[in-house]
């Protein structure tokens, strides 16, 4: 079966989570799933191999808390440094912060000014594209500091939140639509 | 130079984080080293490979959010599964938790009732080993459910916290010692 067919198969709906009247995405099956999540992996991967079509990456940058899971086994099949964007308060060193807003009030994320150097090629990764908040927050972060975004990849994209108008002119990939 | 040395030249120390006095160790320029950052996976997958000594492991066990970091990589490159140990109400489904003493109050994870299925053998994996709580807590959550854990591993054990005395009879192993 295709990858994206199996992955369908592996998220499992949890209705009234986290409140009433949402369906939650739960992608704990796929991840415990030790084939499925390597080559979950390895689609995230492939495009930026040395070589390949989509350039190579210096550091992968994952979005807390369930972006690191993907995001750092994708640095490591890259031989790229890995980086974290953390929700406000969260890292300990100097940061750069960017607000966004949400459904209801607004969310804030740092990154550390040293993650990214001038000039480094990033790749921004998370599970879920959503409203596209936090990733172009991300994405903002990483310029913000002289890095280039090459890319967002993310493991499942909400498409009826339209998140990629967020992003605009980035090449953003999703493994499967919802 | 020995990865241990370089590990050690990789951790960057903050003073006064999170609160006055406390110095904090940032592993976060490791993190961003992909050559050490992959040494230093391959350092906690080795000794689980088919064949090794210490024996195969079907699942690895991440613990909220640096942990997360270290043990999807683990996982992947050892075929297993991941499975994350949460903060409680972070996790979706069923759940099985544990509480633990924190210097000042007690803290609470949780983990998904089918993360684990009786008899398949676990590593957990963690950051730091500070006090112990969080890691005992993890390993006790695995056995609720059935599960065997064949060993804690961790980048680096503050051994000043004395951590192991929460984990008595494990196989307990740091990359370094603080």
């Amino acid at each position: 079966m295709a990858l994206a067919s199996r992955v369908v198969d592996l998220i499992r709906n949890v209705p009234d989570y986290p409140t009433p009247g949402i369906q939650f995405k739960d992608i704990t099956p796929l991840l415990g799933d030790g084939p499925a999540f390597g080559e979950v992996v390895e689609a995230f991967a492939g495009p930026h191999r040395v070589g390949a079509a989509d350039g190579e990456v210096d550091v992968v940058v994952g979005i807390e808390a369930r972006g690191f899971i993907l995001a750092a086994p994708v640095a490591i099949a890259l031989g790229a440094g890995f980086v974290p964007v953390r929700k406000v308060g969260k890292l300990p060193w100097e940061t750069v912060s960017a607000s966004y807003e949400l459904e209801y009030g607004t969310a804030e994320v740092e990154l550390h000014v040293d993650g990214v150097l001038p000039g480094q090629r990033v790749l921004v990764v998370d599970d879920v594209l959503a409203t596209g908040g936090t990733a172009a927050a991300a994405c903002e972060l990483v310029e913000r500091i002289g890095g280039t975004v090459v890319g967002v990849a993310v493991l499942m994209e909400l498409t009826f939140l339209d998140g990629r108008t967020k992003l605009p002119g980035r090449d953003v990939r999703a493994l499967i639509r919802v």
